[in-house]
């Protein structure tokens, strides 16, 4: 029995994102921020808030003056003005007064909180009564209570979510900037590989991955190029790789990696003048046969054709990698977040890191994971499943009962 | 003390998400297919594959040939020929043959399995040994094995992800039904309120909400479009709800619901001829006060002006009204998906359901939520929190050291 090729653990594989370089910056607008990666550090140049802002509807007071204030003992304050919203108050309060004041209305000096109206009682119009004391600062926000000004309030490399847009809007920050997205060209290869709009011949099949691929790559933070269906050609295969590592950031052949074909794909790649086979086989199931090149600084990988292997690949190799690229700093963050109970036992090869589908179904309020038993050629596994789970290299497999991680798919 | 608005629980404000159409269909290509809710059920036309294929490299046999084949004991087999990528064989193999094959290969017909290339040598041009048995089906994926033809492969109302584009792919669907992102209007209104590229002046803040609302819309998949920021002016209310309810499906008005200007924002509402107040506070903190209306059929919200009380408002209530109007089926999924050890006590008033931020660590392969304790006026505490835990309506709060379920955000 041959040894055909040496798998490296994904440990390992994983190692070599830093082999590669970081996306290029560019300008965006906050408005399509979301989801980009942060390519600078922002620092406030302004208190947050500003002023002094009330956090409810009422009367804006000195606390001490509700000290004691009960429903049987009221306190009663003299009604000194109204807060009129988005306008500085041009006067101030002492202990015994009190201002009309809405949510978000700037104190006036002198008040240090806000009575809510529901505590309040109109004696008339210049008097209230007051059932219940507030502490200094209750239902407001000081000055630079939120953010202090000169302080950094969004560090470089962070994914931008709805809070951060929303943060950079109240700094005024309405351009920043972004790594751009890679562009990552994918190559479909086979001679048994027609396009989606034919219908295949006997012994074809349509393409898939590239599909598959594409929606993968733009779930990750990439942006696909798809440079068709390439025959089983040296002369071919070589023509397109040379203009997809031209026109994007990385590359992945889909198809190249069997046995039959993966020499093949390897021949291409090592004929460029600096190239080196940085992966040949990684020890994980699916997906053993994966190669990873650097060509030109550039990361090539060939990709297990079956569609299944392939997007396993994907999730648990490929996107640490466009996560990198795309500037992320925390790339290598735990994607198994989901706990869940294993239905059935599940053995293990040795030697290799396992990934199984299953299916996450609830009942008393636990979330349990079915495992989807099928061929990695087989696509309704993929479609049934709802994520991943991993059984770790050198175990021997799960126990029904275990709780598990599932990495969501 | 007056009772200021008659608070609906959360459970009777989702039901309402059945009062409201859900979105119109439109065709798209599968390549932008990812992420949108399929708005057709889609039944397999062919088997697939369509022919019985290799899943491995090596030799197309009679599984019956192998039996008992062992290194000390190998099966002798005769070479019929090769099976070419993408061709039909034009030979059969009957027991005590074998051809070469290809992973994704056409079985030749007599063949049942395939022997993979590991676990046999060759002898001559002519012959190999098998050192290993197979069984019948082993190595190969059966004509019609991955779906039968006639089956329904998707149903209707899924969200559609990279797997389930690779699937119609296969079955050669390069088009599909999808339901259209529904538009959401978003109004800010409050005279405090700055555009963003305006350095504001004392009492004034920038708008947040319109940037905030907006990613939230995006993430929730719709589509947004904002109308600016509106003065509190009952005329110049009416006019910009007017135009939003004629362009969108659904209208978000936020800071216009604090007790100072709700009022003003409900009168603005049941001033149409065919509007409806369904609901008037909600019993959740932050967010209680939510104003939800039925215009022309149309739900309009009144979000609380807080930026933190307006995304968790959304995340917790709008969301679900996106989902069922996007035409996802289980709209009402818990989102509540990871878990975690809270690091603190947490008390809670009674009479409402609370949503506390928090922060994700793990320390020993444990995940701990940490609170991020705040004002719902300070956006800080949105940027630092990881997600948000929810604490029961009528429970006096969590304990440090439970087990809580946190919605990533």
């Amino acid at each position: 029995m041959k040894e055909y090729f040496k798998v490296t653990e994904l440990n390992q594989v994983i190692e070599h994102t830093s082999d590669f370089r970081i996306a290029d910056r560019e300008t965006v607008s906050i408005n399509t921020a979301s989801g980009r990666i942060l390519a600078e550090t922002i620092v406030s140049d302004t208190d947050l808030p500003d002023f002094t802002r009330s956090t409810m509807d009422g009367f804006a007071v000195c606390a001490s003056s509700t000290f004691g204030a009960s429903a049987g003992s009221p306190s009663l304050l003299l009604i000194k003005g109204s807060v009129a919203m988005g306008a500085s108050p041009e006067f101030s309060i002492q202990a015994g007064e009190a201002a009309r004041i809405a949510t978000g209305g700037m104190l006036p000096e002198g008040a240090d909180s806000v009575v809510m109206i529901e505590f309040t009682e109109a004696i008339d119009d210049d008097a209230i009564e007051v059932f219940k004391s507030v502490a200094p600062g209750q239902n407001i926000i000081e000055k630079g209570e939120d953010f202090q000004k000169g302080k950094t309030v969004l560090t470089e490399g962070i994914e931008i979510r709805p809070a951060e847009v929303g943060l950079m809007a109240a700094f005024g920050v309405s351009q920043v900037n972004v790594y751009k997205k890679p562009v990552i060209g994918i190559i479909s290869t086979g001679d048994e590989i027609v396009p989606v709009s034919h219908t295949p011949p006997q012994g074809h099949i349509r393409d898939i991955n590239s599909y598959s691929l594409s929606a993968l790559v733009r779930n990750a933070g990439g942006s696909p190029k798809t440079y068709g269906i390439i025959k089983d050609d040296y002369k071919a295969l070589k023509r397109v790789c040379e203009k997809a590592l031209e026109e994007t950031d990385m590359v992945l052949i889909s198809g190249g990696s069997s046995v039959g074909t993966r020499d093949f794909t390897v021949d291409v790649l090592s004929s460029f003048p600096d190239a080196s086979i940085l992966v040949h086989g990684i020890s994980i199931s699916p997906g053993k046969p994966t190669i990873l090149a650097s060509v030109s600084g550039q990361p090539v990988w060939g990709l297990p054709g079956h569609v299944v292997s392939a997007m396993v690949v994907f999730d648990i190799v490929v996107n640490p990698f466009i996560s990198k690229m795309s500037g992320v700093k925390n790339f290598n963050r735990n994607m198994f977040r989901q706990d869940a109970v294993l239905t059935r036992n599940l053995s293990s090869a040795q030697g290799r890191e396992e990934y199984i589908r299953v299916k996450l179904f609830e009942k008393d309020d636990i979330v349990f994971a079915e495992p989807v038993l099928g061929k990695s050629g087989m696509i309704n596994t993929m479609v049934y499943a709802d994520g991943l789970i991993r059984i770790p290299l050198n175990t021997e497999g799960l126990d029904k009962g275990a709780s598990v991680k599932v990495m969501l798919i």
